[in-house]
């Protein structure tokens, strides 16, 4: 498997993007397109004395960076390191791609270089976090502000095959995030969602989640439009780091404390292994007809490279053309439906004509 | 100081209620009119050998209790304990309510029985969270499904008055609830209530605020539509029972780390202390034109008492006359300055009558 890497436009530059491409070279056993700009991945390489077998690099001239506009991606950044990278994705020179990179100007690029799958109707940002049953998948987290009830249908569509293919999930339960479990709870949308999601019949739809079920496994996939997901999102992070700030305090503020510190210093971090969405790797960017993974912008190498194993999963659980293979499904039965509709409707007429 | 407490109706029943209302009498230095059952109310008196000195005891025939439709306060229900402890408030029997019971039923009934101020659109439920830098207030979180931007305008005022009088906050920060920080950011709701929220001088508007900045204390008062307020809220809530359970767990694993828990006891305690929702009271119904708490439906003794001394400071800071002090001068505004358009529009009509 070869991965394409964007390694450059991070907010903690192309040296730890680098070691996380070696780190996935050692461990994943993947091949690595680490694109950028050669002579700074060169300069680092040297520095670092990083081990370059697996790793190809390839040049480019520019770096679009977190304050560039998104759409600069089509035109003047179309050279730039995530612009190549999403080039080389469309043209087949790999098989999935992993950014760390502006999340704006991935998801454009995605949409209109690399384009959606067939049928698709929006593209969407979809990180997998850690929760109590094991990890749930958050679609959309930010993508699209305002959203319509069929694409919050297809996240959930989406979303399912992607943990059964490709985190192995058997029959991953579907929710609705709602403000409360009830049928007939939440916004307009929410309840036009909920009439979809229900007549789904690929998907294993739970009904509504609220806020409390994310966090503590109610669900598999926790669907939402953007503009929700991305402040439940942010939430999660920071209510993760007030708690954990306050448990540093809560050890350091004596020395009885600090010697428990030491007692559960490796329980800790496995604790803290546990809730880092860093371990799980990144968002992973659904409804796009090649693999690509969004890493965290701040990504250190071990984040990186668990982007790019989850890239390898989203790749190897063959994920898209499930999903497209769904989408032309739905749309078989969808035209069968209307048919036999306009067949039926047609029926009265022609008994009429038979009795004359 | 008096405070209307409906003493039924909660998940854990009339025992922690009135234990919370004996703690308040004692801690507090109120009085308290203890709205239920007479039978039962005293049945628990009797039992728990609770001292009734500054309670005064007022009989209800019948409960509403969580599954009731919340109208059902204004007919049928309208003799239950919430809905005699409504008709209490409006009557001036009592400075302030606090009732641990139907959400839905207590925000029907503040906003028909008792009434909203007199210029306020919607009444809106808002919690007071723990946060990074003292405390949040979350408004509104989850009283409107569906919001327009002159009730999230309003939100931010009546949260700033609260967080001022009620807390202390000298200068509340209030942030609008958002996808990013950038002002061109968030839903078309988004987008026109940041603008009416830029506008009113009465608040200290800092601007958008992302899901993390609520814990982390980059606003006083966050301000949202009950939709996604309810979602955030919750997650907060499900974030943080996922990290306790998580902590417990380390603690509880060996002979070492149960050491370790015996060492940082104490401080575990604190910090548990720290962010409970508990410690704080419940949740603030504001835009109601008397004071009313929400308390957790699952509230204890000790959250009880801590809703009432929330209500004591509530009525104490005089918060209702502020608002509606506010409010009517907004108008007197208003009306000035269509007075001073029209005049405007009449003069050069005027002057051209003076010349002729």
């Amino acid at each position: 498997m070869r991965i394409i890497a964007d390694c450059m436009g991070s907010d903690n530059g192309a040296v730890e993007l680098l070691k996380g491409c070696v780190q996935a070279v050692a461990e994943c056993g993947v091949e690595i397109v680490a694109v950028g700009k050669r002579e700074e991945m060169l300069k680092v390489i040297s520095e670092n004395s990083l081990p370059t077998e697996g790793i190809e690099l390839v040049d480019a001239e520019t770096v679009i960076d977190m304050h560039d506009v998104p759409t600069s991606i089509l035109k003047e950044k179309l050279n730039s390191s995530m612009g190549v990278a999403l080039q080389l994705l469309r043209d087949g020179k790999g098989d999935a791609l992993v950014s760390a990179g502006n999340t704006g100007a991935l998801l454009a690029g995605g949409t209109l270089i690399v384009k959606r799958i067939k049928g698709v109707k929006r593209a969407a940002l979809a990180p997998v976090l850690p929760s109590k049953s094991g990890y749930v998948m958050l679609i959309d987290s930010g993508a699209n502000t305002e959203c319509r009830p069929e694409y919050l249908d297809q996240f959930g569509l989406m979303g399912s095959i992607y943990m059964k293919n490709a985190e192995g999930i058997s029959e991953p339960r579907v929710g609705l995030a709602n403000n409360g479990a009830e049928e007939t709870k939440g916004t307009q949308l929410c309840l036009d969602a909920y009439d979809l999601l229900k007549e789904n019949k690929y998907i294993n739809f739970v009904g509504n989640v609220e806020g409390r079920g994310l966090m503590l496994g109610e669900c598999d996939v926790f669907v939402c439009d953007g503009f929700t997901g991305n402040l439940v999102l942010k939430t999660c992070e920071g209510m993760g780091k007030f708690m954990v700030d306050l448990i540093k305090e809560l050890f350091m503020s004596n020395i009885l404390s600090k010697i428990a510190a030491l007692l559960v210093m490796g329980n800790l971090k496995k604790l803290k292994k546990r809730v880092d969405y860093k371990e799980v790797g990144g968002a992973v960017m659904l409804g796009i007809c090649k693999p690509i993974i969004k890493a965290h912008g701040s990504s250190d190498a071990r984040a990186f490279k668990n982007a790019i194993r989850q890239a390898v999963r989203f790749a190897n659980g063959d994920v898209i053309s499930k999903i497209t293979d769904a989408l032309e499904q739905q749309r078989i039965e969808a035209v069968a439906t209307a048919t036999q509709e306009a067949q039926t409707e047609e029926r009265p007429a022609s008994e009429e004509d038979n009795k004359n």
